[in-house]
């Protein structure tokens, strides 16, 4: 598939972009701005050479793809997809953001009483379908090709086909990805990513996951 | 330690009662009703011979007991506790409530905001700790004692030594305790439980569970 990462510079981005661009998608790497995105990259190409790989700005990336990954802080999420908004039409988006507050080990419950995913689903309206996955994955165990990730994936989203898509995107990244439920169950697993910075700085841990027993 | 389990009589506090009195632990039913406590209290002692296990209605129960276990419908908490205020003093109260709506398999988001756990932390007071646990331990589990729990509990609240106990009876219930940060923490393992029901509505499953990996 052809897919944008906007954000794709941040490492969780970067680590999901290396790890599809491995598995042999062509990645489109967006970014504020063009040359940040273009020197990432440079930086994924030299970690895959055989990769088919570009970088550009956000709204450009989103308009060449197929199928579009949102993985900004939550502080850009508004703004990064209002400069995106046309070239989202009838698209796939798939959002990777997990608000934390100013202490991250707390779970931070956003003034909507909603969850980002729903926020970004409100705001992209109907002719985007939004699928919330990848909260809970850390990003230095994906740029550790030989690393076995030891974690689900929890998708949540209103259409199993999209969920789907989302499934195979897991697998291809060496994860397990699980159909979690309606968009809304995101405000947990959103939730789960303090939950798992707590438990990090807790048990001096670097990158706790979640697994998905008993099925 | 004497154990109050308030509303042990439904199928989780009684299957929690069920294991902690198999450890050993004293055990009191708690139940609206004094005789449905009392009913209770005998089908554990058929479980457990050799266990200490008595039922009664749930402010006696919580005066009885050293530590307090609530275990009632998310819509039954408020009065539960209001029955029970003044024999939780100083005592440490660990709720297994988790909330959910209409729709059990969708996060439901308590018009408070909060957790569960917190509200019922403002209801009860300085005086006395409440640690959130167990909330994703599926009740069928708990009563096949041969029945290996391949899950974990996830534990919030706000002092180490009170999580420190209620580890020890996740393991004495057969389960890992895990630490999950500040009380506030439980609006996202709350929320769990409903993802919990989804992933088990969807895979046609009975008990999934959730492990934390890379501890």
């Amino acid at each position: 598939m052809r897919i944008a990462i906007l954000g794709g510079t941040g490492n969780e981005g970067f680590g999901l972009g290396f790890r599809w661009a491995a598995a042999g998608h062509e990645i489109i790497i967006g970014s504020r701005l063009t040359e940040k995105g273009a020197d990432a990259a440079d930086r994924m190409f030299e970690l895959v050479p055989e990769g088919n790989i570009k970088g550009t700005n956000n709204p450009e990336a989103a308009e060449l793809a197929e199928l579009v990954v949102l993985s900004v802080p939550y502080a850009a999420q508004k703004a990064t997809l209002d400069a995106v908004l046309p070239a989202l039409e009838d698209k796939l988006l798939i959002t990777v953001v997990a608000p934390t507050g100013d202490k991250a080990s707390r779970v931070w419950r956003l003034p909507s009483g909603l969850s980002a995913a729903e926020e970004a689903q409100q705001q992209v309206g109907d002719k985007v379908r939004v699928v919330a996955a990848f909260q809970n994955i850390g990003a230095h165990h994906l740029l550790n090709e030989d690393h076995e990730l030891d974690c689900d994936v929890l998708i949540c989203g209103e259409k199993s086909a999209d969920k789907k898509v989302a499934m195979g995107l897991c697998e291809d990244a060496g994860m397990r990805g699980i159909n979690a439920g309606a968009l809304q169950n995101a405000s947990a697993v959103e939730g789960m990513t303090s939950v798992l910075i707590a438990i990090n700085i807790i048990y001096k841990a670097k990158g706790a996951g979640i697994r998905i027993t008993g099925l």
